[in-house]
């Protein structure tokens, strides 16, 4: 295998048409039409069988063949027995410290979250805007970043799906992170039958309100399928693709590294995307890069993986640090990294992106190809809702409701005015 | 036309068998299959042929027959001409106070939002959180409701869509107002096809990065198929339905405040539901509601939709304040109104509601047909994104990075590992 098969395309902004331009921020994702008519039949088997049709595809599927029987219990509920989450006391501790991390940041976020605001907008109107727990969410297989932010939102109900090894096991890191977070259950089983179960809920499996996670494209059809259905009443975190990332590097940043976050992409699979922008460097730098993609690419397991992707992932030359960021931010990436002399500076200059990490606390379920520009990525907000109240005293209502009278004239809705009215010759009235 | 007509009809929960319960928790919406066949094609006439696509839509479905004319201009540009916004000086004032109001308690929200969020988790790892306006919003027809917290977020290309006018004038508020929210256009169409055109893009009308605003039940379908459509890149704000209210009184509340309320919701339209749930009042009380409303629907302007409206809505006697809450946020009505001797100390009890108001400064826009388990309704939080981010010192790397190397390890992904491990092994090499 020659190194030159580890390689990204290299284009300059300098000789870039607008065509080509606008091609390279357009995702390498397959259409998905013939996604959508083969979850179709999942979706529907879970949801007219119930149980029978989510251990059917988990056999199917997840090709666990103990959950023929019919004995094998489709859902681990909670408390978990400890026999089922030892682990190595290294691994525990780096769990523990990613738990603590994450918790720290998100507990932050929730401090503000949960006060009440209120405001009092005229003499006597009171608004106030309060935060809920949602109530029921289930969680698809990234246990700890999804977990995390469910418990500090405060949800009494978290299912966690995931699927099982082919002995009909569960890993012991994720029983061991569902004791950590909280969850109620673990659902044995992934795929779209797993967001089935979860969103029309099945015997054994309870409903859920909304549903959070990546997954593969069978995962993220299903995920968009069940949202739009009224039937399900069900909402969902972010529309999820393919990972990606995008580097946006100057001279001073180390070919190596930069080199070794363009792979580190690319092993989530073949869809994945790496770009990396540089500002001011030239082609000798680049190429650099190029050689210290292949030479760590042929050191790694996923090689053939890394291979085809690598194909489809590339290096835009940029002349200043402005062009380069209007590409990040019509990019809109899952991840940016700043290779930058004064990497802090430019965070005013980020319009659109995810951003996220693995152990430091921020969370890495991220808005996919190209929704940054839209979409959040999971925070305790995602596990919470709002809504607002107001109260008008007599004199609060004397002061408004003339105003709405008006407006409801206006929109020629006569009982809005006439609910208005009736309360204002009451106050008349009683002398309120 | 018989009093009786306009009349509620009523249950109690000693009596309610669980499957009528549930029962009464499911909205009256149609189903929607038939829907989606209508809308689809006239998403791809927009899609397809853009302005020209439009054009027809606007002259078939908004009935404006100017719109046949090819210079008819379908969009109006920033700055707005003053004699597009002339209004009577009352209503202006009333827009004014709403405006004033709106912005008011919606600023409050927005002084939380901007400040990013700062921790250091570990020693040398600070992550935080940042809020930006998202880039190009289309507000559906709500010109207020949506256009103040669009505005306080600080989105920069608003777009508002509604309906022209037979003579294809649009009407002076809803100029006046997109000159006060600084709306940069005002496009002359309603319905699915100006779904279509904000979600896609046409010559005349930019694309959106996210579409907001409740509609009929085409638009509702409109909006929920371009945010599946995962070539449109659009989102929304909440799947929006008919219309609805839930009311819970006490014997202190005015049987005829009370029925002006359950008729206000009414007039929105043949699919909108009123629900009241009464705590310990007995047939008496009921009645004198049930009378109320047929004597003040008789009055209205809307006497036939509200007949027939008023069918599908139902009363429910119960005994405890607990049990009209757990009715209540299992029913998760778009709108809560408590009548109750002590209101204020039972809004813990909500969990599961929309709210939200006219004038005062709360918003509108708000989640229905149970959709307040897991939707929000529209805030300044609507209009805006966050992402996170993180940056490690030598010493945080040096603390953090081991445990990401252990995870990684776990989850088997190589090159993540040693993407830490070369950083790990510079921070020793160079000394830092």
């Amino acid at each position: 295998m020659s190194a030159s098969e580890y390689r990204c395309p290299v284009y300059t902004t300098a000789s870039l048409s607008p065509a080509k331009r606008a091609e390279l921020l357009v995702r390498p994702v397959k259409a998905s039409s013939d996604i959508l008519a083969l979850v179709e039949p999942i979706l529907a088997s879970v949801r007219n069988d119930g149980d029978e049709g989510l251990r059917g595809c988990v056999v199917k599927f997840d090709r666990c063949t103990p959950a023929q029987d019919k004995a094998f219990p489709l859902v681990l509920e909670a408390p978990f027995a400890d026999e089922l989450a030892q682990i190595q006391p290294e691994v525990k501790e780096a769990i523990d410290v990613a738990y603590s991390n994450i918790k720290t940041f998100h507990s932050a976020q929730m401090v503000r979250e949960s006060e009440p605001i209120r405001v009092e907008t005229m003499p006597g109107v009171v608004c106030q805007r309060f935060a809920r727990p949602i109530g029921s969410v289930g969680l698809y297989v990234t246990a700890l970043m999804l977990g995390v932010p469910a418990q500090v939102a405060g949800c009494k109900n978290i299912t966690l799906a995931t699927p099982p090894r082919p002995d009909g096991s569960i890993s012991p890191e994720i029983i061991y992170i569902a004791k950590l977070v909280g969850a109620q259950r673990v659902v044995r089983a992934g795929g779209a039958h797993a967001i089935a179960a979860m969103a029309y809920g099945t015997e054994s499996v309870p409903k859920a309100d909304k549903l959070y996670g990546p997954g593969n494209q069978f995962v993220t059809a299903a995920k968009m399928m069940v949202a739009m259905d009224s039937g399900a009443q069900v909402a969902i975190d972010v529309p999820a693709g393919p990972s990606e990332v995008l580097v946006i590097a100057d001279k001073t940043a180390d070919p190596a590294l930069v080199a070794s976050d363009l792979l580190g992409q690319q092993e989530h699979g073949l869809d994945s995307q790496s770009v990396l922008v540089t500002i001011d460097c030239d082609d000798s730098y680049v190429e650099a890069v190029n050689a210290a993609v292949a030479e760590q690419a042929r050191a790694l397991p996923r090689a053939e993986i890394l291979r085809k992707s690598l194909s489809q992932s590339f290096i835009l030359q940029t002349r200043s640090v402005e062009e380069a960021f209007a590409f990040s931010n019509d990019y809109a990436p899952e991840h940016l990294l700043l290779y930058l002399e004064n990497a802090s500076s430019t965070i005013e200059l980020v319009e659109n992106a995810g951003c996220g990490d693995y152990a430091s606390g921020t969370n890495h379920t991220l808005p996919t190809v190209g929704y940054a520009k839209q979409y959040s990525g999971v925070s305790t907000s995602s596990f919470l809702k709002h809504f607002t109240s107001q109260e008008l005293s007599p004199a609060g209502l004397k002061g408004l409701g003339p105003y709405v009278e008006r407006l409801a004239d206006v929109e020629m809705l006569g009982a809005h005015k006439a609910s208005v009215s009736l309360r204002l010759a009451k106050i008349e009235r009683e002398g309120l």
